[in-house]
């Protein structure tokens, strides 16, 4: 399948890529749609759908690369973000367009009692994807740096030393030929009020709610900081920091899905050689 | 949602299901497609589609349920088939329309060393979906009766004895709560053919293709004999056998996805009710 060309603007990775220094959240629009090359919600279907293609193109030459090359590249998206900011949604409407046997998802709960007993990296090694695999974190080793901070779990002198041993991470990641896109899905407070209602109000959605959002909600300030201090401290080269404004859930999924599909074409991957003789196999099974 | 009637035939877990006694593939057409409810190929995109509301209500009840009852039930649906037959088509187009988030997908390949020091059984535990969850089995325990039997991995005295032992390892799960859904994906000799010349014939398949594919088509009899057996001795109520016809591909991904939808929907899966007090909950957030 030939690579096409989706639109003529700037790179979302581009627009999206948190710059140097220290971030502000309020100075980033939770409703902007930066880049979206459509006029708003009804266009959205359309536009994610018309990525279905390449993206599928590009998973299966990632996977494929896998089979011959010990070396080949592999993907982590990580995605971070406040309750309802929609991490289980991106994962259902846009991971969601890629074939499941190339992608592997791992959700980041409260730590385990075994999980506890480890170093706070080793269940996000484990976790790691494969060669030829496109990772999902859904939560992350950030957590340790978010309601850990937050919550004081750990002691001030331990938690500030983690960005340093993230950022080490991270780079090691990278160089062993892991393309890393971190993104923070950005929603505003009043968004947040409106998602959780709604949840309140349909039964069906009941078993996604828990108390214990609003006592998370009640800290936002505390949230924020926390969020600022990962993205300004965590924003290294090797794995780039994106905020995607969230408060339009259709623009949200179709930047992920957009940004996976920079990140997947950055590669420039071919398909592989064949290691056999393809004419003597045509004329064998041809002589069954 | 609202439960939706899809056509108003038999169920095709009927149709599909193979019948008690000896199993004789060469009676069973390959490019049938019994129960499907369009005129051909060109319906089969809308068809498809056409599951997913309800197949997407179905999986997250089934997830939803598992949040809160410690006997929640869970699906594997176990796929197997002679190479080309489309077990991986079947997980990207079927599977594939479902949350990733609710599905695991297991591929079982020639086992590891460590996987050879334990009773075959093992690995196929260790990788079983845990409730809420529909696992996805690409081959299975059946390659302890198919590969090993037809290139005497074992001896005879072994592999014979496997037949009742994996009835046993279903019926324990069966009874655990898990709802077990068997495919056996029929092809034709002529259809594989055609479908491992194709992929010679197209560098960007070549990657998914193996000399030793050849190998095991030249065993084709032994295959269908060791096929036979597995489909007459291990088709229990807990745990029964259907032979999908996969010549036609769009019959064969339509077919499982419906299958799927009817093993959720026999769940009669309601959503949890809240275990926290809606109300109050509500009052909270909206004086926050």
């Amino acid at each position: 399948m030939a690579k096409k060309k989706h639109h003529s603007t700037k790179p979302l990775d581009k627009l999206l890529r948190v710059p140097d220094g220290p971030v502000r959240l309020a100075d980033h629009d939770s409703a902007a749609t930066p880049g979206y090359p459509g006029k708003g919600k009804q266009d959205a279907p359309a536009l994610t759908a018309a990525l279905v293609p390449e993206l599928s193109d590009l998973q299966e030459r990632l996977y494929a690369n896998s089979k011959f090359d010990a070396e080949a590249p592999n993907v982590l998206l990580i995605l971070q973000g406040l309750d309802t900011a929609g991490k289980g949604g991106v994962i259902r409407h846009a991971i969601g367009l890629v074939d499941p046997q190339g992608v592997k998802i791992h959700a980041f709960k409260t730590p385990s009692a075994e999980e506890r007993k480890h170093h706070y990296l080793w269940r996000v090694r484990k976790a790691l994807p494969e060669r030829g695999i496109i990772g999902i974190f859904d939560r992350s080793q950030y957590e340790d740096v978010l309601v850990v901070r937050v919550d004081s779990l750990v002691g001030e002198d331990v938690w500030s030393q983690r960005y340093a041993e993230i950022n080490e991470f991270e780079a090691e990641l990278a160089a062993a030929g892991t393309k890393i896109i971190k993104c923070m899905l950005h929603v505003s407070q009043d968004e947040q009020a409106k998602r959780l209602e709604a949840r309140l109000l349909d039964r069906t959605k009941h078993w996604k709610y828990n108390p214990s959002d609003l006592d998370t909600r009640a800290k936002w300030p505390a949230y924020q900081e926390a969020y600022e201090a990962a993205l300004t401290l965590c924003n290294t080269a090797a794995a780039p920091w994106h905020i995607v404004p969230s408060d339009r859930k259709w623009y949200r999924n179709w930047a992920v899905a957009e940004l996976l599909r920079e990140a997947l074409a950055s590669l420039n991957l071919e398909w592989p050689k064949a290691t056999y003789d393809v004419s003597a196999e045509l004329e064998r099974l041809r002589g069954m």
